[in-house]
């Protein structure tokens, strides 16, 4: 039997397209001989559809999309996502669809509602395993979080004399995610002695990276076929196996995920191009590069916007950077802009000295004509905070957050260096000057960043623990950290919610991110 | 037998002064001779806790302040919420308490997960419904969704004997929900024969707002008893009935709720005081009139910031309604500002004509003028955009979108006139002038909101079908409405995802508001 395994990107909501696109991918698994050809979870919606779902016309909208559907599969079996409705419930399904007809709907059984996943807001859960009959071979149908799960529905399938596994996902990435996949696929194709025919779905949805990756694991646990990450593909198999990509290393894993975050979320809201705030600083210079090989570096715009604190070199390095991407890079100053500010509000401040206000207030000038070159070309503004600062609250809401999407929103500083260095190891494109010079604002004189944060790698493995694994104050300590520090990092997260909660999306790489994964209330007690 | 119903105001998080709290209104009850004294749900942590729950430590906390209650427990029993760990499961679980001693624990059956809600993301579902002997009274146990659905525990319960059956609630406002309350609470009553104690919470928390409201039903449906609306009470019941509150119309109802989200996110946050954009326009004179009826007239400062587009009008109605609230007017003019940045940008404008862009910045220089003076002296900066221009994105990022608490966020523009009439009855503050001129945002000549926006009397009924009640297009129209301006309507409010999704906190009043209980996706090509 010949199975293809359609690894494709839809677009939430767009129910139609995507349906297109499936039906294309029917045409090409039958040019190529394919028996079966296996579409991701909800490939018809895309996921996540979230309150999308509370729409009745949306379902109806995606069930005749469906019956489309159905009328591409002469002489093929399709098994695909969709959502299904019976009665008043809604089902996270998949339709087993021969020959123009549907032979078996399964409903997922295991509704994943941790993490980024609200299913259980939506969805009822299926109770039934599914083995169909195709060509001679029994088959078992699941979807996604079935496989995870030790009672998940592949177990009565194989007792039921399943020989192929299906698993069809919208699974998305953190940090080698893809060998946590291999490994429990390994372990379930050992349980079940049955084939697992793993499909990821590929693209970049808001916060989410969906990376591909789709699988074919033997009934050994051995890896005979995998899909590229983040591309789309029609991955071939059969009783000789199938190609096996080569699996991308853990930096350049992430750099294809923040270059698909910022490629899908730009192309799929039709932004014309983008436009950053270059500083010579290191997130600046990053947020440029992975900008620039996502998008081509003439859709990239940089303005580089000096204060009394600017260094030269800061001017320096970002010509060069900008130079050695090929990028635009235009000058506004905003000394005299400031200037204006501080007299206007030189009667009410009166007696007071410069604070915060002052430098907030520089890094929003910069929001402000981030935002006015937006709204007059066209481009979304990309804002280049990475995770410490966005932890610490080390940013300026309106200011230097500003901006549609947040490139580096899940990059530790530290890792925002090693991404620096494999970019430059592909070719050099930001100078060693910036990867040298201690991080600083320029909000006022001799500023750095050290003046107010611990060290990025005493940091970010403080936030790490407290954001990624919950842990407390004490159980850090004992990891060897300093208490009074992280006393200090820990109350400066909890007390930057607010800002948060106004901040862009940005690209999730880690096992959790500020986004759907994050859900703390601003107004707090807990300390 | 003597209950008190403890409806108190916890903060989420506060654990030790919550716990304090809940002793002072044990002793309290004692003094006043009652038997049993019941709190809110999850009264220990606050509610919702969110993500707060996935710390282990919380949890702990939280129990430890359990133990500190049951000490106090002498001579009275206590029904508390509180949250309950069984292995590694965590329940949604009320304490019943009897003289030092817990009898029983009660894990919630019915979880939401729907809405604001997301128990389902933390809590297991209890299984048992639980019934307790106390002073020769049987007495069934029950947390909130409980006796909202057909098969809650309240069934057994009653065919077990229990008489009087207590549920406690964290159970957010919105318009009417006491009446709603009251009915559910009716049917039930009469369908156990049993007294029916709902215990609610009262405060607060983001964007919601408990109302309080607390009530008995007696076994024949008939409501004996009924606690204040948004304030704390200890409520007492015996054989002969209780207090029944006078309850609040309408109007008052949603204006006191608003009171209220401000009051408690000013009181809870620690914020010195607040500061308003006054432009003379009904929104930013309401939001100071509740502002200050919240937080009295001193903790309130507006300031008006005229650009060339200002009508001498505009002063004078805002110089009114700040001289009849006695609150701070500051005035900083903003053409100065406004005129470097058009001549910083010059350049790289040239040729193009003016249009959103340079009203967009006029807005945004207000964003930061009101930022700088929330840093410099510590106040909250309270944004004043109301429902109907968050749904339609009429409204401009970091601009009057900024700020920390969106007071009128969840308020269509034709409620903000009646709010401003119901006001005005108890004592004018609000000028005729403000409410008959046509809304402008004066940010070109001539400018009025109907330009842009359809009238507001068709336009909000088109969001309330699209919002709150997921209505499609076609169905609107069927309602009566032209289709050129449904279909324009709904695709503002598509268009505008990313605006809200960066907007601040505001209180929800509507049965959905732009918070927790409306999750769409940014990018989304669903039309």
């Amino acid at each position: 039997m010949k199975i293809a395994l359609a690894q494709i990107n839809p677009t939430v909501g767009a129910l139609e397209e995507n349906a297109k696109k499936i039906n294309a991918y029917i045409n090409k698994a039958k040019k190529q001989g394919a028996d079966l050809v296996v579409f991701p979870e909800l490939a018809i919606t895309g996921y996540p559809p979230e309150d999308l779902l509370l729409k009745p016309q949306f379902i109806d909208d995606n069930l005749s999309c469906l019956k489309d559907i159905i009328k591409q599969t002469k002489g093929i079996g399709v098994y695909v996502g969709f959502v299904n409705r019976v009665g008043k419930d809604l089902f996270n399904a998949g339709a087993f669809i021969v020959n123009g007809k549907i032979i078996k709907v399964y409903h997922k059984n295991n509704l994943p509602n941790y993490g980024v996943f609200d299913e259980k807001r939506y969805f009822k859960e299926g109770k039934d395993s599914a083995v169909v009959n195709f060509k001679g071979m029994k088959i078992g149908l699941g979807i996604c979080e079935d496989i995870w799960v030790e009672k998940g529905p592949y177990k009565g399938e194989a007792k039921a004399g399943a020989k192929i596994i299906l698993n069809i996902n919208a699974s998305p990435y953190h940090v080698g995610k893809i060998n946590e996949r291999q490994k429990v696929l390994g372990i379930r194709a050992k349980a079940t002695k049955a084939h697992i025919v793993y499909v990821n779905m590929v693209g970049g949805q808001d916060e989410l990276v969906f990376d591909g990756g789709s699988m074919v694991i033997n009934s050994k646990g051995k890896l005979i076929a995998l899909a590229a990450q983040y591309k789309e593909e029609l991955l071939i198999i059969d009783e000789k196996g199938g190609n096996i990509s080569p699996r991308l290393g853990i930096l350049e894993e992430i750099y294809e995920a923040l270059k698909l975050g910022i490629k899908d979320y730009v192309g799929k809201n039709g932004f014309g191009g983008v436009i950053i705030g270059i500083s010579g600083g290191i997130d600046s210079a990053l947020t440029a590069a992975i900008a620039s090989d996502a998008l081509g570096n003439s859709n990239v715009h940089t303005v580089f916007m000096p204060s009394e604190f600017t260094a030269p070199q800061s001017r320096e390095d970002s010509e060069i950077v900008t130079e050695n991407l090929g990028v635009r890079m235009d000058v506004i100053p905003i000394n005299e802009i400031f200037a204006i500010y501080n007299s206007s509000l030189a009667t009410i401040f009166k007696g007071r000295s410069a604070d915060i206000t002052e430098e907030n207030l520089q890094a929003r000038i910069r929001g402000n004509l981030l935002m006015a070159l937006s709204n007059k070309f066209g481009w979304l503004v990309l804002n280049t905070g990475n995770k410490s600062e966005t932890s610490t609250g080390y940013c300026t809401l309106y200011g230097d957050m500003a901006g549609g999407f947040s490139v580096l929103k899940d990059i530790p500083k530290t890792l925002a260096y090693e991404l620096v260095d494999w970019r430059n190891k592909k070719k050099p494109v930001i100078p060693k000057s910036i990867i040298d010079r201690p991080p600083t604002a320029e909000l006022k004189p001799g500023q750095k960043d050290q003046d107010t944060l611990p060290p990025y790698d005493s940091l970010d493995p403080i936030i790490k623990a407290y954001v990624e694994e919950n842990k407390s104050a004490k159980q850090i300590v004992a990891k060897g950290f300093d208490k009074v520090t992280v006393d200090r990092v820990i109350s400066m997260i909890d007390r930057s919610e607010y800002k948060r909660r106004q901040s862009a999306p940005g690209t999730r790489i880690t096992k959790r991110a500020f986004g759907k994964d994050w859900r703390l209330p601003i107004t707090n007690s807990y300390r």
